[in-house]
């Protein structure tokens, strides 16, 4: 099956087709700015085109970050934001102008680890009881069949969850510098072979259950982790606020009340945040990251306190699934993008991940500021008539 | 404010700054296959570059489709994916060709109509009370106000809930077929203005309150809906699913049980599909879509139950926000993706709505095949060693 | 079927019987200070005996409450509370104390009515739309067959969502002073057998569907209402803060955020309050309640916002079952235990749902203060050593 | 303050005031059969009376369990329903009869220990980073100071949650034979004292932060457990569901799919059973537990399979509170409820949870029956005629 073939000729025959087929001009969407050998055979099946994401900047934003290990970096960083939504660029700037008036955010990174969970069915309960048990005491041979399958994985640890005779078990593990759905999923459909041969009992119904939990809402994500958690933060002076974000602490700590915390309950969410998935997405999708996890990015935690005259803000990612090697990362212009936050060099997914935090500060701070200001609706509105908005105030959400 | 600045040049000048600054090489990024000068004034501030995404096509699949006026219409629709995550378009492809072979998808698509959340406070909850009699015996008047500022704006209806003494008041629009977020502000806003203007007590807080609720997970976007409610379905005999999808209606439905209905809720997830953010995130790229509304896609659920000798499966998207004019829709690549739908034509709203529901049935069907024939780690493994994938039976999640 | 059974010498085979099974002292147990008869036939099968909850007494409090059609009326209310969880009557007492010092606390009351929601199946989703037409279009008469079932019960309105070719249909309906379970159960299995009658195609899957949602968390009672809605509210000075809750109002509204709106949160909790399921609990089962409702009654939120130098304080209650009629509501101590809240007299449900929002309020007022004082510990290690505790502050939660 | 009064003239004040007051008749709640020194002094204050709630009895029932240690007991055990409505005590005896004939229902068990979370805020997020790792360094002295107040309390570990600037800490702790809450309330305030002492810069928020959760709808409980977890399995063969359930294997898992998998999530419900709330209620109200606590039992999940021509039916309870000491459980007939179910000997919390689990089953199996038979309704209309309902099949749900 693994004959070579020729994929920019498919390519070309794909686009003939479809050509003959409707008789339109698709001459913008067959473009293919990158090695089109390369994306069909690593990243998209039946390749015929692209489409063309702008990209604006942010910055560049003072970030001070930290890993697990202290050690502690700062630097002036660039954000590149692939967007078409009007607004998001300036106000994820106007956010980094007051960053960096207040002296830069401090960012807190931890890797948690990618995760993935097969369910099993027993035939009983006490059974499945025993399955727990016995991963339990095999987990280092568990261990050694997964870490078997790639260099660049090591698993970490398990949970586990009992429902009537089925057992749901989330592997950790840590997939080094890609994110590593599939590289992790490989290995635990390895471990899970090794269970079902050890306990012929026991059946694999899936390799993935959903408790994982992959790009859908969860709790269990934010309670347990998964991928990078991260925390930007900054405290803000009086003075930036009302100059910089044309406001005040106290509207902008009642705004964080009455929508963030409240309002999102009013609706059933249990995420905290104004506009973080505006920003994740544009981050992830410049950066060449699966852009379905901004589903999992986009539930954070915004804070906003008063602080002396100003406002002590933070934003907390608890579930960010990155990498910097592996599915898109590789691709030209995404891999400049992440050049652009690393001065000229690629970055490391500590450093991505402190970057997209920072971004997400920026964003809630000005994008809250401009709803404490009244200025949303007229950001928007000044879109469509101005034609460079120097300072705009927010984006949707 | 609104002097003309050049933007081309401006992006030059960005561009050369950073050159500069990093003494990198950034051609890739600095690539901008479209008007910059429309770009830099509607879509996207410091304009620097782009990145390019691949796009793949699935399909054609046969697809009938009905909307609220019962005209129903039947076409062989093609799938543009923007994607690169492996494995993706070959999984909808497979998909599409079981849903062929079963002839065909029935698709429901319904408008619910954009919604935005402002927040009032007042002194007290008579007030707040008073405030929601207020706007309904008012309502005519706000609806005038707010279809001034738009010809293409209907404000529906509203839904208000009072907690202590503020209120959110959910105001439900149809912005024809733009996907609104921004022009319902923009009424909302001076709603909300006619409203503290009419009652000297009540103050605005936010024009958006995440009662809204834009782009979080959300229970109240479901219970009420929110832009299009859509739902796909198809009957796959037992022979299309063994011959196509190398599993047994069986095998699928006990993955359907195991993993979208209890897994999801170990997780504490109020999602119940399996891979609708992939799908999602791909077609809203592809075709000019605010990227960040993945995230309300994704709170998809899927159905999957044994009908004669095979299944009976669906998926149910009940809050999908989407547009055909406005926000990144008129870019070059993304207006051909959609006229790539539509067979060389532009389509409406309800059509796109309806190819999105039928490619996420199609990746739902293909993706909870490949789990249940075991066969998705593996699909992942040989994405790494063969040129081109014939058939791929699963993507992530 | 229907034989007079004599209940009171069968409660007596089943003491003995146990008593001879096991020799052991059941005299307390056995204890059955009601109508054994009644209770046997109503209320209980194999009936043995029964368990004494102690009630206390809080208040009396000061209220001014307010239904739909503005009358308003302004009592002081005793407030009887069976629990046998010490500190908790002592708590509501003093945030009576407080509230009576406030000048009194504000009620609204909503009847939003009971509701049932049967799932129905179908052969396809398109049957599924026609489902939902065909129930909207001949809602007259389907209220007809219902409301024949009981003088005392009208139907108001409908919801309905489609999942796949299942539709979960829920029946919102007013059954008068009683609580109403039973009696909606009945009026919606009729609705439901005359549909499937007019529709054969339909198959009725089971008249509860948990779309209802009975007795289990759930956002849709919050967004759209269940049995009553209650709000109590109260503004306190500072100095009642100080002098009875030994707080401040800014140590109070900082417990409020962090616990009530943020850990909420981090728990993966949809409710905002810190103990209604106590209070509500003691007044359900005081009252002759279904205490199974506590679920529901549980899901509130609590507002604490500054005001002047004091305090806004608010308790919402989004789904408050209750009635005054039927189920254990005839009980002798249940049934003078509503007349001490009545001041001797029988009162009607929308006082009854007034009054248990009282006690929440004074419920949250005292022991939000006595976490902000951190009493909470304290009044309970003191709970073991004194006889009567003159103040305390705060039960669990 | 620890002045000895006499709460039996207290009481009597306290009741001839409400005569004199209100000129009614409340003999019937004026009742006060239990030792009114004792109660008044341990249970309640302002003591006033009590309210009785008819017990009846449901089984015996055949039950193995198994705890930790993996001993197994094989019991035939009495379930004392203290209940008012209708059919729940008729139901859960259908159900023990359902178990007995499929040879008797298994239980697994397993103490996870009581939680309690006290809030932190912390200057920034890097003090607040430190304060965790201070935690961990230190827990052994944390957890001597915990376990001096008392001699039955162990500390067995912690987990922690920073948001911005605030630290949750969950401490999880073993009561032994108590339910716990307040014992576990005075150690975790020690252990906060001996925090913010060694940290001056750290204060408490509250010892109490809705991170615990107590009493609340929560996801956190469910993924980390609290209090006990217990899960109840029976498998039925189809002759038994037949003639004592009236139904069939096929209908009862329909309706497991619609009702608890897919109906509880139209609703936006994180728990996936029919009644738990009603028999937890039931029987933590008749054995003297904290009542509030029906709110987390009733997070529970049900399991119904075809197993052969019957079903493998199975319920777990994910955080069930409870406790044999203190509280309300000394109360004279609560006592001789538990000893019902221990045979005439007072039982141990492991073996109270797992009959609480055995009547969740039976009463799930019996509901879920009466559901697919559609008798529910019947059930409940019959109630009103005759006088002792032979065969009831369900209560309300």
């Amino acid at each position: 099956m693994s004959t070579v073939l020729n994929v920019s000729s498919a390519v070309q025959d794909r686009q003939q087709a479809i050509q003959q087929a409707t008789a339109a001009d698709f001459s913008s969407l067959f473009t293919t700015p990158f090695d089109v050998e390369l994306v069909g055979r690593k990243n998209c099946e039946n390749l015929i085109g692209s489409v063309a994401m702008p990209v604006g900047m942010a910055g560049p934003v003072k970030m001070s970050w930290q890993h697990e290990d202290n050690k502690s970096t700062s630097d002036e960083v660039r954000l590149p934001l692939a967007t078409t939504e009007g607004a998001l660029v300036a106000s994820v700037n106007r956010g980094c102008k007051a960053i960096n008036l207040s002296g830069g955010a401090q960012v807190f990174v931890r890797k948690i680890g990618m995760t993935r969970a097969p369910v099993f069915s027993c035939p009983d309960g006490e059974t499945a009881q025993n399955l727990i048990k016995w991963i339990d005491q095999h987990f280092m041979d568990l261990k050694t069949v997964a870490e078997a399958t790639s260099s660049h994985l090591r698993v970490i640890e398990f949970q586990a969850w009992q429902r009537g005779r089925q057992v749901f078990v989330r592997f950790v593990c840590d997939p080094d510098q890609a994110m590593g759905m599939n590289m992790v999923t490989i290995a635990v459909q390895r471990m899970a072979e090794a269970i079902t041969q050890a306990l012929p009992e026991v059946k694999l119904v899936a390799v993935s259950s959903n408790a994982c939990a992959d790009k859908k809402d969860s709790v269990i994500n934010r309670v347990l982790g998964r991928g990078y958690q991260v925390q930007a933060e900054v405290k803000i002076p009086g003075q930036v606020i009302s100059n910089v974000l044309k406001t005040d602490a106290s509207s902008l700590v009642a705004v964080q009340v009455a929508k963030n915390l409240v309002g999102s309950n009013v609706a059933g969410s249990l995420s905290q945040n104004m506009q973080v998935a505006n920003v994740a997405a544009a981050m992830l999708l410049a950066t060449g990251q699966d852009i379905a996890h901004v589903v999992e990015a986009a539930q954070a935690s915004t804070t906003l306190e008063i602080d002396g005259d100003g406002v002590y803000a933070a934003v907390n990612l608890p579930n960010l699934n990155i990498g910097v090697v592996g599915g898109g990362t590789w691709l030209p212009a995404q891999t400049q993008a992440r050049q652009l936050i690393g001065g000229g060099q690629e970055i490391d997914t500590y450093y991505l991940a402190s970057a997209i935090g920072v971004a997400a500060l920026a964003a809630e701070i000005s994008g809250m500021s401009a709803l404490a200001a009244h200025h949303l609706a007229k950001a928007h509105q000044d879109l469509g008539r101005v034609s460079q908005v120097a300072e705009v105030s927010g984006s949707q959400s």
